[in-house]
């Protein structure tokens, strides 16, 4: 294992993060917020150990998709560490474990929260908590790359660690050019979103973490009511983005230069939308008796399977109070997610469309036992390495969340909560149902399922892999060997 | 596709039901009840259609998977069909619908009930419900098999259709032969648990039952309480069996034949057994606090553990009262279940020891990506067409269960309740929580509902692929263009 590597990155990171420090201290002085000292400790903090870690300059920089996934997961784990300090420092989370859970939840993309009065925070701490969603939703390793180059395939293990998706898209031959060109249309698209939000009257600030916590697909709100007070027109101006934002962005890589028929041919995207509007439909009838009229039944619908189904978070209704048809509808888009390659969690449309043809193909196998099929996504035949990649993403899936569903339940609360706890965490989501209904918080975990959930957060931005094998035994033997070695 | 053959068969499966309802009509008989007359009706009715069907002998015998599915999954649905005629002729449970659903529920070994009150029901019809459970358990066409000769691979095709469990162990080189040893073995251990039941001073009816119930990993029980007002020893020894039904019957094929070295090769009998033992303990520990002493606590959560993993719903205690962490545990081995080539249902641990393998080799290879390490079960390579086959299995079983659960919640009840009542029905158990507790029954979904929970329990015990089957139109299509053929 290639230690000093990781650490040299590891690094970088903190570095990075430092100098993102600088939009909420810019907050804070422009709001004349004492707390902005503790952003400045923080970020003083931050450089001072990436400045040392990045002493330990590597002698190669050669690293294999082991120490991808673990430079990742440390990277992760350290930029929330420091991320949560101006919280408990300036005594507006005072509970360390809570703030680190904020900002878990906040670079995951999560927006589980565990503040029961979201407007007593500070504006600093406030635009901090959606820029991290920013930061997450893109990955900051990911931002890395598009930076500084790397050598060989080195670079593509770190991008194959942080990038959602079954199986990440080389736009363009050169990974760094790839990463910079996925910045480049998130930056873009997150100030579309800002200006527009921005001309249908909404306030600067509030357009700012919005449009935030939209791109990366978070769901922190900066309102106690998260998003139900802004006119249906702003309404309907985030749900819209926040589906745009949960496309595989490789499709407007295509759009963007043109390549119409690639773009057409994205089975994902095509069955996105028409699992969306799926749900839309079945929710609004459902919801239509509740009273509100059509329009306002639409609305609502639209909105919240949009923030659910792309892991956002956000909420114009409590739909905890909704009939149990349309909760169990929003807990089956919670697993489906967004498209890989989107900022969205969720086990990614592309999965369940795979799954879905190998199931298809194992019944036609029954009615045609001598013929031989083969599955195809995307134009491209999945061949047994993928389909076992994939199933086993699944099974692996299913293990953690039962392994947490009942570790959390340990807290003795219901079945629901802790059930929807998991999925939401899991799935970078944020609010589930009953006592983690989207006007309840995460407060009444105790520290220990807290953790088990922030395990959670980072095991599903991270795609499972990365936070795994930090405690795979193997991963840490193997280093201990070579360094006897005298490595 | 070989319609003839299906309907000979079904001639057949019709007429060993008539004859198995010899034993209602004695136990009518014994205890002077009026409402035997209505099963020597569906004896007439049973007998009449079976030997209609009979008439159209088929011109060959051979038949595929695809029969072999079809000809099952009718089987099943006829039996039940004519199986609850008794209760709805005799006004005993006046809505047919119900009655369907008792009787599925019996040939299923699911033991999910609609009755509120199980003692206000004759000798006869208890006697019958928990006969269906024992002809269901080992299955009707493994009893087909072990009396009458089919030619070639076709008998294996309808073994491998009805028998449950990822692949169908082949005793002998003959599937009559290994049909003949499993229903020995079955009815031995069945007469042996009846015999000490009764010399443990239950009464004979109540052990005859009980001895059918637990044989099947059913579950309906003649008693209100179900097994709660018998004495300890009667628990410990209705745990026991249970145990023992949801071991694999290879491995007392092996013990009887003195092939110990195979026996103890089984890996899925010694994580059945591992996860039982590891199961109780969580469980006894978690439930001391609510009093009882830890000697009750033991015997509670024993008798719990082996009524909920091997599927057969039995209950000493309203487990729906316990904290919440040992509710979850139940879910999870829930969806665990026993052993394949056993009478239980679930998933199957064998399945589950696969997928983890497979899980294993997955995180292998992100430490060590150019090694190549193969998965074994049993001291045979898991090759990738097992593999996918368990894959789609789970897939499949999940769709099944997420689709169920979302049309079961049109009925408007809360998530712990249609959960695990598609968990209880899809995993053949028979109580779930909430509503459907164990003190609670399945009366209040509506008749819709119970027809998704009917197809859920037969989905369940034929392994899912013979129900979707039936409703896969290409079955369907390709007979049509057999008979244009003029075939």
């Amino acid at each position: 294992m290639n230690r000093r590597m990781i650490f040299y990155i590891l690094g970088i990171v903190l570095l990075i993060e430092a100098a993102l420090m600088v939009i909420p201290v810019a907050a804070g002085l422009i709001y004349h917020e004492k707390s902005v000292v503790w952003f400045l400790a923080a970020m003083a903090i931050s450089l001072v150990c990436g400045a040392l870690l990045r002493l330990l300059k590597p002698k190669d920089t050669v690293f294999y998709l082991k120490e991808g996934c673990i430079a990742t997961a440390m990277s992760w784990l350290c930029m929330s560490l420091i991320g949560a300090l101006p919280f408990t420092l300036s005594g507006q989370i005072p509970s360390y474990v809570d703030a680190l859970f904020e900002t878990v939840s906040g670079f995951t993309t999560t927006g589980a929260s565990i503040l029961a009065d979201v407007e007593a925070l500070d504006h600093c701490m406030l635009l901090w908590r959606s820029f991290t969603h920013w930061i997450g939703g893109m990955g900051i390793l990911v931002f890395l790359l598009a930076i500084i180059s790397m050598s060989g395939g080195s670079n593509m293990n770190l991008m194959r660690a942080e990038s959602p998706g079954p199986s990440v898209g080389k736009l363009v031959p050169k990974v760094r050019h790839t990463a910079s060109i996925l910045y480049r249309i998130y930056i873009a698209l997150t100030v579309l979103m800002f200006i527009i939000l921005v001309i249908f009257r909404m306030p600067v600030f509030d357009a700012l973490c919005t449009a935030f916590g939209t791109a990366g697909t978070g769901g922190f709100g900066i309102k106690a009511d998260s998003m139900a007070s802004y006119s249906p027109a702003l309404q309907w101006i985030i749900t819209v983005f926040m589906i745009l934002f949960g496309v595989n962005f490789n499709f407007y890589y295509f759009l963007l230069f043109k390549k119409w028929r690639q773009a057409l041919k994205m089975e994902e995207v095509r069955w996105y939308f028409i699992i969306i509007l799926f749900a839309v439909t079945m929710i609004t009838g459902n919801i239509l008796r509740l009273g509100g009229g059509a329009v306002k039944s639409i609305r609502d619908a639209a909105f919240q399977v949009a923030s659910i189904i792309t892991t956002t978070g956000f909420a114009t209704v409590d739909f905890d109070l909704w009939p149990n048809f349309s909760r169990t509808l929003l807990v089956v888009i919670m697993f489906i997610g967004a498209c890989a390659g989107s900022t969205g969690g969720g086990i990614k449309v592309s999965r369940f469309i795979a799954v879905i043809k190998a199931v298809g193909s194992e019944l036609y196998f029954y009615v045609h036992p001598k013929s031989v099929r083969q599955t195809r996504l995307e134009g491209k035949t999945l061949d047994s390495d993928t389909m076992r990649s994939i199933s086993s993403y699944f099974i692996l899936f299913l293990l953690v969340f039962v392994a947490s569903v009942c570790l959390v339940s340990l807290d003795n609360y219901d079945l629901s909560t802790n059930f929807t706890a998991v999925a939401a965490t899991l799935n970078n989501i944020g609010p589930g149902l009953n006592l983690v209904g989207p006007t309840q918080n995460f407060a009444l975990f105790s520290d220990f399922s807290k953790f088990v959930l922030m395990f959670d957060m980072l095991a599903g931005r991270l795609e499972l892999y990365p936070m795994i094998l930090l405690f795979y035994p193997a991963v840490w033997k193997n280093t201990l060997t070579n360094r006897r070695r005298g490595e």
